[in-house]
């Protein structure tokens, strides 16, 4: 059974030595007494629940969820967990006071979404993907529907869900059949199959509330033709009372390599009810909203998935005697070393070590982001933040999750032949983690977005500020003692960046196809060097302590080993991905090749 | 559920195109029979019989065995496939004569346990590991063990397995704690606990032999004092027939991420009858021949994996609608085109294809090796052959295995979220998968075997004759037209090899640990330079046949596409790998850094 610590002091560091979290909140009109102390208080006790209440689920939730007669049951424990969690106050911690919730920034939120998506992933995603549906109705909605759906959904009485995938359509929801009738109440009766809604139907909540893309009948083709509903799976009166069911069903669960805990449910909508979100034929644009935070939790959970591999097989490493060092024995008065002291095992674990705590920084700076979108009151912020957001977000997404699932292997090998026996729970952190490159919008699709949309699109705009930022950093350290190797190896990689870029640029006016054959390794080699900017704030804030003369001595300096080893071990692999995403279409796609083969 | 078709024409394209095994087999004595025609009707046989009858378990496979009260159950299906297995003859291929094999050539039968760990790599390793027990017999037993065990065992009738893991040793055998007493009839009794034996105890067999390492009461300390006993389920006399059960028991079984027809059992030996095989404290030794055969397998796994992966990814690609190709819809009469058509669907198959395809042009190589190692009269031919294996079997494991766990990853990727889904059968592959860098050493250990014993262990003597054939390869081809190219990318990359060795030497004489900080990236790129060989001899042959203006212009075209491909956008990757295994150990141990510590 693997062990789940939530990592309260790094969260602490990342918050106040990184950044300045405090301050951050002072400027943000509403948040003047989101104190260093509350927010410690709070992490501390969202440390204490998932850590008791949801990691030891973890084992449980593999077990999965049964389906039987169009009800789904959820693993033992879930239910007893959820109402916990609800009693807590814990789904409402960003909520808006008027509807309920607490009215904290919503940066707290994104970064505690981690203790519980480390400690059980399969469970956490009830209430992650119910907050998406939040926010897209507070967004979007009108009072109606808010005064309908979002206390219940905000106090976590009711979930909400994500309904965009049907079987003909994933990615490219242009293809979308679900059908959406207008009725003379002003409702709208959907009719139509989604497959792989995550939480579509379980038994923690009394009801849930289904964020549905569908077409109206006059509707243009393809995907500006597609309107954004609201569908609960019990009907709701003005007062926000459950009654009648829905015409909405579970046609059945999906068999998965992991997160079991987790329902991914075939619905049957059957002429169901339904209220219209905003304008006609706007729904992508509002569902955008869910979109986005959704793939800022998938980013996330990349961390987590590090997190929980390092926290395991760290503890095996020091535990385990096999072998003993090649430079002789440091161990002599037991049988063999542990296997710790060998370098490889080493370089498995410190890169664990570096994608949780460096992705925990990429995170944060999001999370910073996210409140100056949503709460500042100046609007030149918001729209630079806005910005960042747009840029950040798939290339954290698809970066952060690949490198979450190379961290949970080597998890896995550090424990050799006991990484694939299920007990010790790694291989199963693997295949829970194996899901977060491929929801959500693929890496590839996240490239596309990444390289195609966010920087062709908007002609490099989007990306200057971000390399502006890392410039301004290296000059400002690039003299400073033993921050000036960092310094000096970051600027050249984001000179990189810039050059990269334009080659790419220049391809792909000759021919569109060019992005796509770029798109991977330029959205990998971007996260290498935002990584590598992670690093050196950590690598200067870590000195800043030290140089103080920090009794938490220790903390800093394997915190400056663990930049070094980024630097020396990790960051080269961006060199490999930089030569690819130059290397052209021309070797994965031949002009005398039909593109229909090989 | 998952298609394979064995990739018979691929197999004709190594043996008689890329290399030229028919000649091969002519030079060496007994073999003169062995012509293209009777092994071309071999591998249509026994793609037949994969395709047919083992391919069709793969999902049965995956719900387990059972266990009750010490008796294993294996899937449902196992039994009458096994049966078939044994009735057509395949066990015995390459067993020999005397004892009623077939006495075909070894290279054989290691090229055609890749259908088979294709069809169904659980199914598989029942076969598999019997036949490195009948080498290990067959090479260090007397003439009553093999009188007494071979014949069954050749047969089918009787399977064997390889015992060494301990629960306190897996890496380090020289903590092994199973001890045998000597008895006055000669025989000896053994007493102790193996973990993680494969096939140790099932359903298929009557009779189950097990190959056991243990120690004398005498014996030296550590892995010195180990020797290799024969231990029979049921005892066996003179004339091989089996009777009274002997003192070894299954205590469980463990329950896994993959691999699940194959049982994995804790053996419990109770003064079990044993027979001591060659000299006493030799063990080891000995071992090392079920070992190597077991690593290079496994390193055929590898191709496995990819191969089957890559099958099915293809397919569902061509399949697919999803979105137009950015430079224009390429299939204008459907609602959308095919996956195949995007840039980065193309670079996750051809990584795939790649690797299956280059890695059974290496596994090929190393087969010939196998062959003039056994049978060879020329004992400079054959010293030489032992040479080369010592040197290929750890690196062709490491790196194939690992490249085999990317591939089997891409595949998922490709299908998206149906990836994740347990119906298509590739999140099935990749668990399977998962098991191949682990066991038979992890990936950490071939590294260490690689580097430290076999390079520097030989002082760069084993390296150099495969360096120095590529060297001529390069001379040869740099002028040759369509060639040249890769013959001078080749000629870097090789010339960088005996760089980067002379480096780490040099840093391995200051301290030891440096091998451990280089080994996995140095192995890792010395597969990646020696898969680059490979695929300049697959260009090779397929121009030359494409310039014979033959018949299957199509399968030379693809061949030499994804020759380019490996060059443009694999290759790259042993550069990053060349920068670390060059980067010291201070990026992993610092000197202020404890070693049990990060």
């Amino acid at each position: 059974m693997p062990v789940y610590k939530a990592p309260v002091r790094d969260h602490q560091f990342v918050r106040s030595e990184v950044f300045d979290f405090s301050t951050h909140y002072q400027s943000l009109p509403g948040f003047e007494e989101v104190t260093p102390d509350l927010t410690d208080a709070i992490i501390e006790e969202l440390a204490n629940f998932n850590e008791g209440m949801i990691a030891p689920l973890f084992q449980t939730s593999d077990k999965g969820c049964h389906f039987n007669n169009g009800e789904v049951t959820t693993p033992t424990g879930y239910k007893e967990a959820y109402q916990a969690f609800i009693d807590a106050g814990w789904p409402s911690i960003d909520g808006p006071a008027e509807y309920g919730g607490q009215g904290l920034p919503g940066s707290l939120n994104l970064l505690s979404n981690e203790f519980m998506a480390s400690a059980n992933m399969a469970f956490s995603m009830y209430p992650i993907l119910s907050h998406g549906a939040v926010k897209t109705i507070f967004k979007h909605g009108n009072d109606d529907q808010k005064n309908r759906f979002l206390k219940k959904m905000i106090s976590g009485e009711w979930t909400g869900t994500m309904c965009l995938t049907e079987p003909q359509c994933g990615t490219d929801l242009g293809l979308l059949k679900t059908k959406a009738i207008h009725q003379p109440d002003g409702t709208y009766k959907v009719t139509g199959t989604k497959i792989f809604i995550s939480g579509g139907e379980q038994d923690l909540t009394e009801n849930i509330v289904h964020i549905v893309l569908a077409r109206l009948p006059d509707a243009p083709q393809g995907s500006k033709g597609i309107s954004l509903f609201v569908v609960p799976k019990r009907l709701v009166n003005e007062d926000g009372v459950a009654g009648e069911p829905n015409a909405v069903s579970c046609g059945s669960i999906e068999h998965k390599m992991g997160i079991n805990g987790c329902a991914t449910c075939v619905l049957n909508f059957d002429g169901a009810v339904a209220y219209l979100v905003g304008e006609p034929n706007r729904g992508l644009n509002y569902m955008f909203t869910f979109m986005n935070e959704a793939r800022l939790n998938t980013a996330m959970q990349g961390v987590c998935h590090a997190e929980l591999s390092y926290q395991n097989s760290l503890a095996y490493a020091q535990d385990r005697l096999q072998m003993r060092s090649l430079s002789g024995a440091k161990s002599p008065d037991k049988p063999a070393d542990p296997i710790i002291v060998h370098p490889d095992v080493r370089r498995m674990l410190l890169t664990q070590k570096a994608v949780a705590e460096g992705g925990r920084i990429l995170g944060a700076y999001a999370s910073l982001q996210l409140d100056i979108s949503a709460y500042s009151e100046d609007e030149l912020a918001r729209k630079a933040a806005n910005d960042a957001l747009a840029l950040l977000t798939p290339m954290a997404k698809a970066f952060l999750t690949e490198l979450g699932l190379v961290s949970a292997s080597l998890g896995i090998q550090c424990l050799g032949g006991h990484g694939f026996i299920k007990e010790w729970g790694l291989e199963q952190n693997y295949r829970d983690a194996r899901i977060s490159t491929l929801y959500e919008g693929t890496t590839g699709i996240q490239s596309l977005d990444f390289l195609g949309r966010k920087i062709m699109g908007s002609g490099g705009k989007l990306l200057k500020p971000f390399t502006k930022e890392i410039h301004k950093f290296c000059e400002e350290h690039i003299d400073v003692q033993d921050l000036n190797k960092y310094a000096a190896t970051l600027n050249d990689y984001n000179v990189r960046w810039s050059e990269i870029t334009a080659h790419v640029g220049s391809l792909a006016v000759q021919n569109p196809d060019e992005i796509g054959a770029a798109g991977y390794d330029y959205t990998m080699f971007s996260g290498y060097v935002s990584l590598a900017y992670m690093w050196a704030l950590a690598a200067k804030a870590a000195q800043k302590a030290q140089s103080q003369d920090n009794e938490d001595k220790e903390f800093y300096e394997t915190k400056l080993r663990t930049a070094k080893f980024y630097y020396e071990r990790m960051l080269p692999q961006a060199d490999t991905h930089a030569k690819l995403a130059m290397s052209g279409l021309d070797n994965l796609l031949q002009p005398d090749c039909s593109p229909f083969e090989l």
